[in-house]
């Protein structure tokens, strides 16, 4: 490899809806600065998203203090939320980018490779959103990651929008009344059908705030908050099912809620949980060191057979 | 009344998320002519709100083979859409509207006026999002409502959505695979990941498209489809429930899919269920024409008293 891989340097890049991290590494995996910046979800935008990994990727030469103009000579590996729709992808691979080489693949795929030292392994992501990946060899899986709209159980977004569903439900005299309504009320410093102006233009990360009083309620036995957390852990117990058949060697529960959420899974299920080894965004450089070296290698091989 | 109300024309605006309908009609009732124009929702915007609110009341002078000059001599009574949002209802109060008089109040109550030729009764809307409303004596009730997100249960954007999610999870392998996963590929043209990619920017009225194809499924025993309308009747029928408590005279079931969803209700309800006398845009004129009129008899009063 080393005859290979000289001076070149690496930027792992984790591209999300509220931010973008970027990691700068040499070849031994040494990181030499880091940075952050905004959205980088294209479906939000195709431009803004450009922009952000830009953005991150110049931020962390500057922490490595490395000149700006370094940034044609980067090898990036991003992993970016929304590249798991074939359009949006594609889209993405368009972009005339101003890196040495840019590998592109899902935010999902990164967290993995970092959670897992570039290695074989699971995780779940239970954030604003939530979703799960597997990849063992040469087999992969990707289960939810289907939205705040028609997915997301168990993320929380997913909470906050049923905890406001049951203080609605409520409101109305159709479903109880429990202390979480006072909670949710208290936390947006409203009540009744002032929540419904109050979140009208409410982003999956508003909602994704309340989850935390819904733990909270679910601790203290709130039958509301417990059927929340019930319903969503159900979820994510078969969704880890799913993905413990391919036997990965190692499985990481990420993101936000991944911590109270352990609570209320099986003891075996928490059994299996391992802590991740480093960051989606370290797993991003782990894709771009490992793709950018197979490609060499690749170069090489047809130079020495031509 | 003869001698308070002389030529007025009154003008009944339905105003929603997809179209607003508008009715002129004389003071006896009579109507002279009607007309449609785009949507009329404040919530998505003030000025097209207004816009359209305009738009439809010129073109209904105009179907009435009026001089549109007569715009700023119409009474206006308009039934808007999110009216039920306090700021919203505010902020539309602040509009200089071209007419001589503009009564501003929500869907439901006209729609619940037009169902019930302006007398007591209750309604329930279900189309694109759901809710229900009930108006006896001095009391009423405004249940549901509370829009795609977090609410809107048994409506076609939320059947839709249900279907859209069940066919996620089969494809994930942790929902069960049925006929609906291929009604709705079909419908969309489109299967497996594609279909998140197809609904990326759906709109709720997107997912209503899809509600037909549900019922379809459940009335050949489709296990996903039954889960689904079952759970939206069984909410339907709590709303309803609560509406009854007011004891109205009458209870009419409006709204795109209110046809299907009857099928699937308790006998003991369908039996309270009679058929709307009038559309809700003429439930807008009765308003205009109530509250055009006690103001007027106010106004006498007070000249009387002077």
């Amino acid at each position: 490899m080393s005859e290979l891989l000289g001076n070149e340097i690496f930027c792992g890049v984790d591209g999300g809806g509220t931010k973008t991290r970027a990691v700068i590494c040499d070849v031994s995996g040494k990181i030499l600065g880091t940075a952050q910046s905004g959205p980088s979800n294209p479906v939000n935008g195709f431009r803004g998203a450009c922009l952000s990994v830009t953005q991150a990727c110049t931020l962390a030469l500057k922490d490595a203090g490395l000149p700006t103009q370094l940034l044609n000579e980067l090898v990036v590996g991003a992993g970016l939320a929304g590249l798991n729709l074939a359009p949006i992808h594609k889209r993405m691979n368009t972009w005339p980018h101003p890196f040495k080489q840019l590998y592109l693949t899902t935010d999902l795929h990164i967290a993995c490779l970092g959670a897992h030292k570039g290695g074989d392994g699971a995780v779940t992501i239970t954030g604003t959103g939530s979703c799960g990946y597997a990849s063992v060899g040469a087999r992969s899986m990707f289960l939810g990651g289907h939205g705040f709209t028609i997915g997301d159980k168990a993320s929380g977004a997913w909470i906050g929008a049923e905890a406001v569903r049951a203080v609605m439900l409520a409101q109305d005299g159709i479903g109880p009344h429990t202390e979480l309504e006072s909670l949710v009320a208290s936390e947006l410093q409203t009540k009744g059908g002032d929540i419904l102006s109050h979140m009208v233009k409410a982003a999956p990360r508003d909602y994704a705030r309340l989850a935390p009083l819904v733990f909270a309620a679910a601790d203290t036995q709130d039958e509301v908050a417990l059927s929340i957390v019930d319903d969503g852990v159900d979820y994510l117990e078969k969704l880890i099912s799913r993905l413990l058949t391919l036997n990965p060697p190692r499985f990481s529960m990420l993101g936000g809620i991944s911590q109270p959420l352990q609570k209320w899974l099986s003891p075996e299920t928490v059994a299996r949980v391992l802590a991740p080894f480093a960051s989606p965004e370290y797993g991003a450089f782990h894709y771009a060191l490992k793709t950018f070296t197979s490609e060499s290698e690749e170069y090489r091989d047809q130079q020495q057979l031509g």
